[in-house]
């Protein structure tokens, strides 16, 4: 039984999570869909009223009454590497690659459904309220008098993006950012805000959830810092314990969401109750790993390589 | 409570369905996401231990505690019409628009997650196949070889795109077309192949359903007619009975994808025998309607209208 990666080339996270598997002798194949169809190739068999179905990669062939597993990393476009690269020819390798993975019965972390309704921002903050986090006042909004008022009734807010930072090269960079009533709210009306109080922290948190094993690491935050991401704190993550409240609640995010791997942020205050930022399913680990020592590449391997026929399976 | 419909500004299919609502005096909001944010005004508010949002349309405010229902019709790229129209605004509108409805307890025909797994061609011979359908012969592949074999062993044999035509104006038609063992396979290997069993097939049979409601109509084909879509057989739509065995699996089909509509396309053979060959979750009845006069359109309003407190609602 075998474990997909689905990743590009060049993924130095994925490479730990292979090197774990390799050390258990749990056998892998590797493949970035954006080689297909010229340096794999996939066939999916309908054919003899079953199902089965095959890749080719490397000259390693995966079947898919073999599949043990699938790890959607980071992989590319369908494709996106071939001679005749084109959008259709992109559309149809896709269908045909998770077309044929989704008829397969195995274990995905993540899902790329549960991944694309999990990456909603503000889908999450209403699951994680319904999970029981503490989650700080916000607003979505398009309408600037809507923006203004929020910023009068919390004063101390931030803005931040809900899809993440603008496409392109160069990257822009768009940390969170503070500011206040006198602020020109007019911007608005052009394109969505994400307004959320501010929490004024004492650390960041980052939780790695994988499965049921949580990793949970707290940086000290700079006095007056706003975006963790961003600056030097002369602070280093550092394995902290998870309160019993915030285990269960992401517990029930997980289960809600149906993800197998998330990433956590949250903002501990001066009392220190942690504050629900927000969830990435497709969060990096690797950092959290190099500077805690905590074991999260080889809990993921753990999860891939993890059998119990008949269960924790979804054809869907 | 509402019904709100996302839907290009031309939809006449949307028209019906309208109008049929209208006149049962249920409140309806028109959407088109690529007005947002200049002829739309959105905001979702998770500041009060609560969550709601609302959407603002032509004067008409749509609060989320008071949305009965979303029918996602034909929606065009969230703010592809906005002044300053691009691709991170219309990720950032669509992260706020789909967050705010996902927050929302309301039921969806048919929910983008749902909508997105289905159009998956290879996935849905699968479920058919699980479904307890007749299912041709089928397989998906890029290995030359692979395409040869089925072709020999099967002898008559149509091949398709998986992904529908390309895109790009002007629109290209790609009719199922019948391919035999003569054939030059090599292109195979430039981009996934859909081969089928050629079903002979004396009728066309397009079966809507609606939640539970299905409306089947059949077409009687011309002789050695393959694609049902192209060309004029001389026939037109008429309704016809469901036999027991298909309502069977179209209810099962419908549960495992978690579709509320899907047009179902089969092939009627010598025998009577309805072969699955597609389920287009976003298949157009109107052309359907018009020759049958099965009242569809009032089947999809019913749907939409329908208030059973604390049931059939989806959060996720």
């Amino acid at each position: 039984m075998t474990v997909l990666v689905l990743t590009a080339e060049q993924d130095v996270t994925a490479d730990m999570v292979v090197a774990e598997l390799n050390a258990r002798g749990v056998p892998v194949v590797r493949l970035d869909p954006a080689d297909l169809p010229d340096k794999a190739v996939l066939s999916a068999d309908y054919a003899h009223g079953d199902f089965d179905g095959h890749l080719s990669v490397n000259g390693h062939v995966l079947s898919m009454t073999g599949l043990r597993s699938v790890w959607v990393r980071r992989p590319g476009e369908p494709a996106a590497h071939a001679a005749h690269a084109s959008p259709w020819l992109t559309a149809e390798t896709r269908q045909a690659l998770f077309g044929m993975l989704y008829s397969a019965v195995t274990r995905w972390m993540n899902h790329p459904g549960s991944a694309e309704q999990a990456r909603h921002k503000p889908w999450q903050l209403r699951v994680a309220h319904l999970s029981g986090f503490a989650v700080p006042p916000t607003v979505v909004t398009t309408a600037p008098r809507v923006a203004q008022q929020f910023v009068e009734e919390y004063r101390d807010v931030v803005v931040k993006s809900a899809s993440g930072p603008p496409p392109g090269d160069p990257t822009v960079s768009l940390p969170t950012t503070l500011i206040g009533p006198g602020a020109d709210f007019s911007g608005v009306a052009a394109g969505p805000a994400l307004l959320q109080r501010y929490v004024p922290k004492r650390a960041d948190i980052r939780l790695t959830c994988v499965g049921s094993r949580l990793f949970a690491a707290r940086k000290t935050a700079a006095p007056g810092q706003i975006d963790g991401r961003y600056g030097d704190t002369g602070h280093l993550w550092e394995t902290t314990s998870v309160p019993d409240r915030v285990a269960k609640s992401v517990q029930e995010y997980m289960a809600f969401t149906g993800l197998a791997y998330a990433a956590f942020d949250f903002a501990e205050d001066a009392e220190g109750l942690w504050w629900f930022l927000e969830c990435n399913q497709g969060g990096q680990f690797g950092f959290v790993e190099l500077e805690t020592g905590q074991p999260i590449a080889e809990a993921v391997a753990l999860w891939l390589a993890y059998r119990r026929p008949g269960s924790d399976t979804r054809t869907a």
